[in-house]
């Protein structure tokens, strides 16, 4: 740092990147008010010099070469807003063994190699902040790190991709198909060409690791997380969840139970009373819980420009701050439990079934049957005409149960005569159990 | 501090001062892992010695007199959660002047006396965090101070007083008069016996002071905040919002539009597509708009023994975590910004009006009239037979209007001869325009 300014080398101009120069540029004044320094954006790492772009950046700012940022001895702080995992995490490991410190957007790298770049950084006495990778402009690493240090946080579930959120959102105000809806959100931008990442669950997957990581300070990996996409999630399964009062949401799930814990992401119903259950459209939130603290939610943009950038400019004043009283790289709480995965017996909560069986006396009756050997008891049952009235549908919501039990019962479904198909089975939170 | 041990003096032992003792000792071990300090309660002011308590403290440790914690040289942060002004002030100050450092609940206190209590601390190189004074449980000055540092805010909305929520929530979902509902909150333990903080607003006032000074970077006082209760609402007025797609709640509400600023508390018809309208019950929310990040909303608990004690603990864990790295007091941004408040030509927002006027013709027209005389178009009317069909009732919302006109307009519409009575008035927020 010279002359009380403090300089960045941003990788990346795309939308976030923009958005990072618009608020340094736009909020100058503010930042060197907060943080007793000014902040330069001093080089900008992009694929294509030429571009024609709508900033304005001073001469000689872009490059092409990633070590005029991560090599250059006038750089302190690198903003990473490229994303995947390389080259960003080469260039980040770099910077960071020449002392600079680290502000990423970057959920991938994050999720899948933390540990490693949080490890270097504590080496190398430098900050890496990562606000912007789970749920964009919504500030919820801080509550988890700062708010509720104090507190033993039970259980985070994430509306944690937007993409995801608006898709759900509009098959259950329209009433529209899947495909349908994909296809409108791929016209919009929400979802991109292949939207595999979105869809199944992958991106929902990377953020809960690292909610889970900071929320048990506990070392979860991308492969603890259980995940479940909403590719097969259809018209009729949201329809049937809101006649009995819910919404169907792809939830990231974190839950501990004494040092046990889960993690994953699947489609879930949600009861229309819990706060998750009216967050639309491209909206993100985090519900946390804490034994002390008990019931919070934090909502808002999960994406875009100018929220994302919020975030990581939030972090580049962290870091500043930490220049200024020269405390860089001590403020970080390393993962200090031992991780300890729940079974299939161990996770447990309500779930929703629904089933096409002949109609015929004494289908319900095996069916309850199974659910009794199973200990499976049931909290709503709706029977309807399926099929013109050659079949029924059964919809059934259990009271709790554990995963493998209820795998058990899907089994022995799937092999009785007498149902012709298990449509679908979902997890369950909300209602009148808390 | 001595031996790794921070000694910490606890004024008060009621509700929030037993819920810090029991998280202190519960989460001792989560504790020293974050902080790398322990956290030892060293002593506990309180009125009674001989009362018997629930929870169990060393021989010792509980005294009556102020100075065995303010004077106590081992004493190295002072706990405050008796609240109210005096003694409370003297006690802090002299805390201060000792070089000890403050974690405090007060919300009158710090409405009222912030900045001379952060100007003695900024003196005396001393930490004062102040979580649970707004919203108990939610991180709420954490998000601002923090999450949003690199943001301009640009509008606060909070509900930040559970008593009156819980009393909006249970008239607008069971139709009940106020009277009926105060009473029962009274029985419940969710409102005192003299309700008068509460209900006429002060509470959410001192709050929303606390509020504007951190999110506009001005220093508020609380006589810029205009204040309203909701003992005038009536179950008409609420059931008349409803029936237009709104609710009534108590709202603070903190807009800076350029440099102009106003902060007020007063019942407002919050649109159910807005995150604030679901908030019910005892719980708190603020809702945070930011130029860069949009629309964000912070749920969670907003009293009670636990999640009030969550929120002091964690500001003594950032307590501690400075002390370790030796950066105390040296945190905290003083307001820089000039304030201005609005005029009442200024603010400006759409209306709620409920007028009983005779059941004549050219009343409706008169209405208009003097209404496009102030400026003020209309966005719903609502018209209805009242008193047995001798009388009408017209319910109006309007669009944006200054609250100079609309106040001109109440005052005209109390001198026609037409108009029997303006039954009410209100702010407001949502619907439609954004």
């Amino acid at each position: 740092m010279q002359n009380n300014k403090v300089k960045v080398g941003l990788m990346g101009l795309g939308t976030v990147g923009t958005g990072v120069v618009r608020i340094v540029q736009g909020h100058q004044e503010d930042l060197q008010k907060q943080t007793g320094l000014s902040i330069e954006i001093a080089k900008v790492l992009v694929q294509n010099v030429e571009k024609t772009r709508s900033l304005k950046l001073a001469e000689g700012i872009v490059t092409t070469e990633a070590a005029d940022l991560f090599d250059n001895p006038d750089i302190d702080v690198i903003v990473e807003v490229i994303g995947g995992i390389q080259p960003a995490k080469e260039y980040i490991l770099k910077a960071l063994e020449n002392g600079k410190h680290i502000v990423t957007a970057n959920k991938d790298l994050m999720a899948l190699h933390g540990a490693e770049i949080l490890s270097k950084a504590q080496d190398r006495g430098c900050d890496v902040f990562y606000e912007a990778s789970v749920a964009g402009g919504i500030p919820i690493l801080r509550a988890l790190v700062e708010g509720f240090a104090s507190d033993r946080i039970t259980k985070m579930m994430g509306i944690v991709n937007g993409t995801t959120n608006y898709i759900m959102t509009k098959m259950s105000q329209e009433g529209a198909d899947y495909a349908e809806v994909l296809k409108e959100a791929q016209a919009l931008g929400y979802a991109e060409s292949d939207p595999t990442a979105d869809v199944e669950g992958h991106d929902a997957a990377r953020k809960m690791a690292i909610l889970g990581t900071l929320g048990f300070h506990v070392d979860m990996s991308l492969e603890d997380v259980d995940c479940k996409g909403i590719s097969k999630v259809s018209s009729e399964d949201i329809a049937y969840a809101k006649k009995l009062g819910y919404e169907i949401k792809l939830l990231g799930i974190a839950q501990r139970d004494d040092d046990l814990i889960e993690v994953s992401v699947q489609p879930t119903l949600v009861h229309h009373t819990h706060p998750l259950a009216s967050v639309n459209g491209v909206f993100n939130a985090v519900y946390v819980h804490g034994e002390a603290v008990g019931e919070t939610m934090f909502y808002g943009p999960g994406a875009g420009e100018l929220p994302t950038a919020t975030a990581v400019v939030s972090d580049l004043v962290t870091v500043v701050k930490n220049m200024k009283l020269g405390v860089n790289g001590r403020g970080s709480v390393a993962p200090y439990r031992e991780k300890q995965l729940k079974s299939d017996e161990q996770i447990v909560s309500k779930y929703f079934l629904r089933l096409i069986v002949d109609d015929k006396r004494g289908v319900l009756a095996q069916i309850t049957r199974i659910l009794a050997e199973h200990d499976v008891s049931l909290e709503q049952v709706l029977q309807q005409p399926y099929n013109g009235g050659t079949q029924s549908e059964i919809i059934l919501i259990t009271h709790h149960a554990s995963r493998k039990n209820i795998f058990a019962v899907r089994e022995q479904f799937a092999e009785l005569e007498s149902i012709f198909e298990v449509k679908s089975l979902y997890r369950v939170e909300g209602g009148e159990e808390k």
